[in-house]
């Protein structure tokens, strides 16, 4: 479903770039691809916009599953900059790539939703573990993902069950980041650290303890093979409520496409204040 | 406002406590006074409820200042019991005191809300700075307001504003601890490691540069008098969702009277699931 060929832009421009200029790609159109390891050291987010009737329930939702859905943002109705983590931006533009979920199925997927967007539509931005690539990279721990040419991690259902809220119900979604042994607790801890980002891992090991059948069938994203010595750790993964809308059959849920994130101001050390 | 001389019932027998013996005191009607020490290291909290129509504003709100307001629990509107923090709780009865805001003025003040609670009513739990009493204590930095037969920590009314979020509007309401200079640092750090708690605090020293002209003349709560060589330092306090009902003119919120908090499960040292 990616329309663009990672070859056919210079994605290498924008891994040192800042977050507005990564935004800007993705608003006139440059970039249609995936923002993995793009805008190193700025948090990445999550897309979720639901209609008014199912804000609260999100919000709710969110509150009870910070693991696969660490709020960032959340903007009044109708709204459509995130004043706070991203100055100048608009929600129906600043994405490379969107996906629509109409009565629990995907509908269709845009490259903008300005045509659709509606005065009714409150949008949420969620934590993403793109966000500490940068710190990984620089504790020398490898992205398997971001050495390939597709650059894409690969993302599973799992079998944990989220708290549900009202009518929204479903499971958790995994990234799955091939680790070497003896760097299994070292990123534990540094991931930990960052629960704005999914935290800590939410399992590591054995595939089949949180139901995921096969390595080789990514649900979303890429498979990235692990190689000898190496741990598959998981991540809880903000294409979650992506999985909750299919569940829940939600009458419309916009979002990112997978892996085409929001890339916000902030960085992934800051203190937030307030 | 208080209906129970703190002498008429000894509250020393909960200073011990398992959470569930001081809210079922609570209930059965025996502690009608403030819990500030009760349950020594359990997550103590603030009690917020709003009609249905508030419910997406007012969580936003909290996402958006979490430091006045650390979201423990929501619950879906009509529910009573608190599962995850406290099995077995009821919404209606396990406050020593309840408050009732209506149309921006305090209405009146209740020992249970059996009688007015609606299926539409939505409850949240916000966390306390009573929490990390144990961590100060076991710190030894002295709690000057548990020194005091009447246990009542300072309350005031700050400058400093909230985020909005849609109706909501409002100041952040501080707690005041007189703090031995030497310790002022060490304190900030101890606080910090509990967000749920409010964290670190809102500011430290002059009262003025945040809006309070007297500290002798308090919001809420009793005097606590600084000795030589103190320090006054703030914290966030969760009776500001009060002071925004007041501000705000919101129909409806019911609350606990300042200072007889809701008495979870948790320990301020617990991680949460999920």
């Amino acid at each position: 479903m990616t329309r663009s060929d990672p070859n056919s832009f210079d994605r290498s421009s924008l891994i040192r770039a800042h977050a507005r200029e990564t935004r800007s790609a993705a608003r006139n159109g440059s970039l249609s691809y995936v923002t993995h390891g793009l805008s190193r050291g700025h948090v990445q987010a999550n897309l979720a916009i639901v209609p008014q009737d199912y804000a609260f329930e999100f919000l709710t939702f969110c509150q009870r599953n910070p693991k696969p859905c660490p709020i960032i943002e959340v903007l009044d109705p109708g709204e459509v900059e995130f004043k706070i983590s991203a100055p100048g931006s608009d929600v129906r533009t600043d994405l490379p790539s969107y996906r629509v979920y109409r009565d629990g199925a995907l509908s269709e997927e845009r490259v903008d939703i300005t045509e659709i967007w509606r005065d009714d539509h409150v949008a949420f931005l969620l934590g993403c573990s793109n966000s500490f690539d940068e710190v990984l990279e620089r504790n020398g721990i490898p992205q398997r993902h971001l050495e390939k040419p597709d650059g894409r991690i690969s993302v599973y259902r799992s079998n944990i069950a989220c708290l549900p809220a009202g009518r929204l119900h479903g499971n958790v979604v995994v990234t799955m980041r091939p680790i070497p042994h003896q760097e299994v607790v070292r990123v534990t801890e540094l991931s930990s650290r960052f629960p704005i980002a999914h935290g800590g891992p939410v399992h590591i090991g054995d595939a089949e303890q949180i139901g995921i059948a096969d390595l080789s069938k990514v649900d979303w994203g890429g498979v990235n093979p692990l190689r000898a010595g190496d741990v598959p750790v998981y991540w809880a993964c903000g294409v979650t409520p992506q999985d909750v809308a299919l569940a829940s059959g939600i009458p419309e849920m916009i979002t990112h496409a997978p892996g085409h994130m929001f890339v916000t101001d902030l960085y992934i050390d800051d203190q937030r204040k307030g």
